[in-house]
Order: structure tokens, then C-alpha cells, then sequence
């Protein structure tokens, strides 16, 4: 009896194993381990180019080296897609500070980002601190004309470190505005990470236009543990000296490399990273990786003569770390096209060893997939579960249904590098970015054989 | 029909998930996420201590050290075992230069280190280079009064880097007897690596004592590959000068620390990793990871009030890299003493985040360990496989077939830094450590309470 239930349990693998799947997939790794590009665009996005924010002269640069890349591995078409998009100015650098109200020059300077979208200011107030929403709401009154302090710690006891961010997203996102509402005139956070270091994370807000548009920055771990200590037994005071703007709007484009179907030329599948990042450190994890990774998988197919069925779209999106409006033009030009579009892959959690793929669809969708993992396991893939997708490709999903899919890589370090000084070319590993690669070229030669 | 069989197929993690086992490893898993000492141990063992090559004066610094933390995270008992070892110096720093014959003046120095327990020696002499033995033993002739570079590429395509590592290893273990048979002079190899920069990777060689023992290192790969493309269209001279020596035995210790079985106090369960590294570097992964892993297992059964049905043995052992000693003593001790050892576990592929075990043990024990799965996945473990084991306990399975386990984490990055002056505690993750001690509480747990 257990033998046989054990035959019906592995029975997806007998029947894969030997079959030109596995070939197929095998002859792509060895290909991508071996001559693969990713790395070294990599390093030429994030040393030549380096970050790019959003209406940067850099963001254009990564455009027109973008296609260019796309031309080199053997796309059919490369276009672009013009969009508008937010364009929010850091300007000089953001100073926060323990201050003296009586003697300003006695300040200790803190490591910190102002939050990206948020205005400049110089502030300089007492701080009160808190742990998180539920303190700061019982001590509301004590608010006013204060510069508030949310301390709230990474939970290091997720093993996925992305639950820990999600719990901490609120406060970077909402914080200023709930300051502003009871009277604060500022806000620090502990930066969304649970890193060892003292490198501060920046990342976007959001401003309640209610409220007055107060300065907003992050700290860096040890000097936020440093002030949660001070605040404790002393009556202590903060300067913050940012200069955030928005311009008017600006135009950024989408870079579109695309091999035609051959059985359906209008169904789509897309993968794709976004080609923007903040403007610190080199946007290398984030997501430079998912840039290069899905350049690699066009070169690929390429290479291996690979005709897919459908028409295979291979994406940098403009504008996903503070407005998306990359994704929503892309979902946007399909309706006006009229375009079917029946899978979407991003890759937007770093260049990280692969672990699985998260999916946004039907659970006989995903049951469909999971008969795959056996063809996915000896390159990592340890699972295919449901909750997934990505920032880019969600408006496909809001217009068509589409059925979305996120690679899920080892998740530890993300948090440590994330929207940091720190996210650079030397913290990527050649293998484990390709590794991501060639997960994810197996999933979609898969989704575009067989369907979902 | 489908239904009965996926029940019977997740039946253990109904079974478990609900049970003291899973919230027990819960429990643990939590406290060493936020409380963990392995890496502020690992930063006083790497930084304060440093590298610790068997016979150094920074080896039995670090035994006294661990000698103090095994009885600072709650041991009952903490005694060291001492044993007799190689005792093998680099001596002064190596050099492997390109040269002119004509003019010692002209050289250009390669970033190389002597093989550990090699000859010094100084040669120059006119090089020939090979992918492979095959080639080399065609060539056999012309190997006489030359250098031979053995350029044997690390095969990226394997996904798990130990294939790559053992299908490497016979060229830095035996290449410099094999060219010394044949009236070679010298031998360099390119380093047991695919790392994308040139730190050069020393690890273990032997002579064959009936051929002269000539100098033997291994080169960093940038120069590897500089040197095999002047040997394609040059008549190369390499100049090798080092300086390595035996002196007389020394005397080195294990730190074994205990806590007494409450059931069978004469059955023992051992985990472990080695306290000594060669002498670069500071022996962070290998195999400092696996040492302060090991203490924080023991801390956590402590800090948890855990009473062991079995005694636990914690060994920090000693003389891995070049000699094995330790665990050769270890197992010698335990048969003088009649001790009766049910499982030994070791952690020495690195502090990074752990995917698996590998064991050494009947089918049928391996089976009764699959069935823990779910109580383990949670924290990274995907598989628990046949195959595996390590160096320091392997001499506990030859003795009394003691059923083994190792540590399997991420292998991508390892052999990056594996015995190189880049494997530093910088290059160590904190959770990525923790994460391997919690699957190995949780093994070593599990193990204990329902046996084998």
C-alpha cells in the first residue's frame, strides 16, 4: 500500500525526469552557469550607471543601455513605452540630529535617509518616543510640537524576513501623517530592517493631504537603539534638516523586449524587474537582479533557438519604488492594444539563491504548476504556493485577471541591503542570481508549453 | 480518492504541527532569533582570536575561550581532550611569480598560497600547463625539470558546489607527488573555487613519500587564467618560493562540553564543528560557524531547561584541516571509556542558511528522520537526505558505526571563501548562522526524545 501511494505521490517526477523537459532545463542551467551575462550587466548597471531614481539622468541612462541590451541578446522588437511619473528630489543631504535647545552646535548626528516622497524641513523639537501606534495613540496629547520616535523593531523570529516588513510597513508609510494629525512636527523611524549595521533604509510615504506635510527619515539600527536608550532617561532633543521636493512630473519609459509567439502571437507572458531604485547605494539587489535575470532568460531562449507559443515579454519597469506608474502603463497600452495576457513573472525580492515562486491565481492554476516541481527542484525551486505577484505586474492582474507569479528567493539578507547605501554590486553572488535565472526561464518555457 | 491520499501523504504535519514538539521547536527557534549568541561568539572568535592553524598559539587561545562559553551557556561538565598533531608552518609568506630566466628582476607575482602540510622550496623553471591529468599523463615526458599547472576548471554547473569542490579535489590533494614522479619540480593548481575574484584558496595536500616532496600552491583565479593564456602562445618561467615546514608534534585539544542524560547517561549524542581553520583568513565559516552553532545549541537546552533523555556532547574539536586528530581522538576516548554513542552531528559547510541534512545511517533510520519533515520545514530544512556526515565524527561511525548526520546549508557562496584571507566575519550572516543552529536544536531534539 505505501508503495503504491508513494509511486502516485512522486509519479509527476518519474514521468519528467527522462523526458526533453529536464533536457531542455539542464541544457539551459548549464548554459546560464556557464556563459550567462546577468552578473556582468549587473555590474555595468550598478558601476556605470549606478542608482536610479526616478527622473534621474541615470534612470534614462539604464533605459538606453536597457535596450540596447535587449537589442544584444537577440529580442525580435524592443520599444519603449513613455509614462509620466512622480519626481521627487532628495536634494542636499538629510541631516537628523541629537540636538541642544540651548546650544544648537551640540549635536551628535544621526545615520539617516529622509523617507523618499517626503518634503524638506528643519525642525528642530523635543522627541518623544514610542514603540509603535498602539503607545503613540494613548499618549496622543503629549504630541504637539514634538518630533515623534516610532521605535517599532523588525520581528527577527519570521523566518521569512517579508512578514517582519510587512508588519513594519505602516510606519514608514503613514507614520508623518499620523504625527502631523495630533500637531508633531516631525518623524524619525527605526529604518525596516533587522540588519546588524547602522546603514540607514530609506523607501516611499505617503502624506494624508489632511495634515501638514512634516519632514519624515529613517535611522539606522544602532543609532535608533542609541536614541530609544537616551530617550529613556533624558529629555532629549532632534534636529531634522531634509530638503525633499517634488518637480513637475517627468517622462520615464518602460524598456519592452519582446520574441513573438508562434502558435499565439497575441498571448502574452511577461517578466520582468524594474529598472528604477532609490537614489542610494547602486540598486543592485533592488532590482537591478530581476533586470539582469530577466535580460538573461531572453538570451537564453535565444541561444537555445527556443520558438515560444506565445508572444514572450521581457520588461524593465520604470517608477515601481515610488509611484508604479510603469506597471500601470504597461497594463494600460495592452487594453489599448486589445492584448491577451495569460502569465506574468516578476523578479523584485532580490538576487538571492531561489527558493520557490509565489502565484496570484485560480488554485487549479497552481495545482497545474506544482505538478511541475520535480523539473524545478534540482535548481532550487523548493516550492510553488499561493501569495504572490509583484508591484510591476499587479495592474495586469487588476485589468485581466492575468495569472501572476513572484520568484521567492532566499529571504535573510534582503533586509539588510534594502533601499541602503549598502544594496551594491559586491553584495551579489554570480550563482545565486542566475540561480534565480534559470528558475525562472523553467517556469516560464513551462507556463508557455503547456498553459495554465 | 486524491483526498485520502494527500491526507495520508501530510498526515505527519496534521499529526505534529499541533503537538509539544512543533511549539517546543517554536520556542526555540524564537529565542535564538532574538537572544542567539553565535554571532556576537563568532565576532570574538574571528576578530580577537583570528585564524588558528593547529600548533598556533591562536588555536589554544581558542580553546580556552570555548572552554570558557561551553560553561557560560550552562554545561554540566566541561573537560578537554587532549591529543597529539601535525604540526606544519607556512613560514614566510609565498611567492609565485611569472619570470624571466634571462632576468630574475622580471617577474610578476601571482596572488597564490602554499598548499597546507607542502615543502617550502625555491624553484624556477620553464612551465606546462594542463586542463586535466589525462592530458598531463599523454605529456608525461615533458614534464621533467618544468612546473606543472594544473588548471582544472570548477565546474559551474553543478548547482550543489561540493560536486564541484570533490570533483576538483585530487588535483590539490595528490598533483604535486603526481608531478614530482615524473621529475617535475613544482606544482600549482588553480585554486578549488568559482568564485568571480582572485583570492587564492590553500586547503590540504599529501606526498607520496617515494617521490620528492617539491613545492605545491594553489593560485587565486584571475591569475589562473592569466597564466593559462600566456602558457597558450609563451614559453612561461614560474618562479615558486615557499617556505612550508613540519616542525616536531604538538599537543592540541577538543573542548567537550555536556549535559547528562537523565535516561541513558552512557549513551551519547554528540554535535560538533572544528575549532581550528588554516591560516588565513579568520576561519569564519569554516569552521567557526559550526563551532558557535554547536554553543548555541547548548545554550538554548539550557536557557529551555531541557532535560536530555540522552547525554549531549558539544565538541569543539581540533585539527581538522590537516590532520583529523581530534575526532580520531574522540572516537578513541569513547572506546576506552565503553561509551555508547547513538548519533553525532556536525555543522562544516558554512554559517549559511541551512536547506537540509545529510545522513550517514541505515535506509531505515533515515526513513523514521523524513517523517520529522514537518516539524522542521518551517525553518529552511527541504530535504533529509541519504549522505552526509563529517571529518570530526566520521572516526565515531568507522569505530562503532554511530549513525551520522551534516549540516547542509546554501552552498553557493562557500567555496567563494573557503580558505581564503576572505573568509572573514564580515562575510557571515547573523540570521543565516541562527538559522542553522535552530534546525540543528531541532534535529538534535528530536533525535533525542524518540531515538533512532
Amino acid at each position: 500500500m505505501k508503495k503504491i501511494i508513494l509511486l502516485f505521490c512522486f509519479s509527476p517526477f518519474i514521468n519528467y525526469a527522462q523526458n526533453s523537459d529536464s533536457l531542455f532545463i539542464k541544457k539551459m542551467s548549464d548554459d546560464i552557469m556557464q556563459n550567462g551575462k546577468a552578473y556582468e550587466w549587473l555590474h555595468h548597471l550598478t558601476k556605470k550607471i549606478g542608482n536610479r531614481l526616478t527622473g534621474s539622468d541615470a534612470y534614462n541612462k539604464a533605459v538606453e543601455w536597457g535596450k540596447l541590451i535587449m537589442q544584444e541578446a537577440g529580442a525580435e522588437n524592443v520599444f519603449l513605452q513613455e509614462c509620466t511619473a512622480v519626481n521627487w528630489k532628495r536634494g542636499k543631504n538629510d541631516i537628523v540630529a541629537i540636538t541642544s535647545l540651548n546650544n544648537k552646535k551640540q549635536t551628535t548626528k544621526l545615520n539617516a535617509f529622509a523617507l523618499g516622497n517626503s518634503m524638506g524641513g528643519d525642525v528642530t523639537a523635543p522627541i518623544i518616543a514610542f514603540n509603535n501606534y498602539e503607545e503613540f495613540e494613548n499618549k496622543k496629547d503629549e504630541v504637539k510640537d514634538k518630533i515623534v520616535f516610532f521605535n517599532y523593531p523588525f520581528n527577527q523570529t519570521n523566518i521569512e524576513t517579508f512578514l517582519s516588513y510587512g508588519e513594519n510597513g505602516k510606519y514608514r508609510y503613514n507614520g508623518a501623517s499620523r504625527v502631523a494629525k495630533y500637531g508633531g512636527l516631525g518623524c524619525v523611524i527605526r529604518s525596516l530592517s533587522g540588519s546588524t549595521d547602522n546603514f540607514p533604509h530609506t523607501g516611499v510615504m505617503r502624506y494624508n493631504d489632511s495634515f501638514p506635510k512634516i519632514p519624515a527619515a529613517a535611522l539606522g539600527l544602532k543609532d535608533a537603539d542609541k536614541l530609544w536608550e537616551l530617550c529613556k532617561t533624558n529629555n532629549v532633543s532632534l534636529n531634522i534638516n531634509t530638503h525633499g521636493s517634488f518637480n513637475n512630473e517627468t517622462i520615464v519609459h518602460n524598456v519592452v523586449g519582446e520574441i513573438i509567439g508562434k502558435e499565439f502571437p497575441n498571448e502574452f507572458i511577461t517578466i520582468g524587474g524594474h529598472l528604477d531604485s532609490w537614489d542610494v547605494g547602486e540598486g543592485a539587489h533592488d532590482d537591478g537582479a530581476g533586470c539582469v535575470q530577466t535580460m538573461e532568460i531572453l538570451r537564453i531562449f535565444r541561444a537555445m533557438n527556443y520558438q515560444p507559443k506565445h508572444s514572450i515579454r521581457f520588461v524593465l519597469f520604470a517608477n515601481e519604488e515610488n509611484g508604479t506608474s510603469g506597471g500601470k502603463q504597461y497594463a494600460q497600452e495592452a487594453e489599448t492594444k486589445k492584448e491577451n495576457h495569460v502569465f506574468a513573472l516578476e523578479s523584485d525580492a532580490g538576487g538571492f539563491t531561489p527558493r520557490g515562486f509565489g502565484f496570484k491565481m485560480s488554485d487549479e492554476k497552481i495545482k497545474k504548476i506544482q505538478n511541475w516541481l520535480p523539473l524545478l527542484q534540482p535548481y532550487g525551486t523548493t516550492f510553488l504556493r499561493k501569495g504572490g505577484g509583484g508591484a510591476d505586474i499587479n495592474p495586469l492582474n487588476e485589468k485581466f485577471k492575468t495569472p501572476l507569479s513572484g520568484l521567492s528567493p532566499d529571504s535573510q539578507r534582503y533586509f539588510d541591503l534594502h533601499h541602503t547605501d549598502n544594496d551594491i554590486f559586491e553584495n551579489v553572488n554570480r550563482r545565486e542570481l542566475l540561480l534565480g535565472a534559470i528558475n525562472m526561464a523553467a517556469l516560464i518555457y513551462l507556463v508557455d508549453k503547456y498553459g495554465l
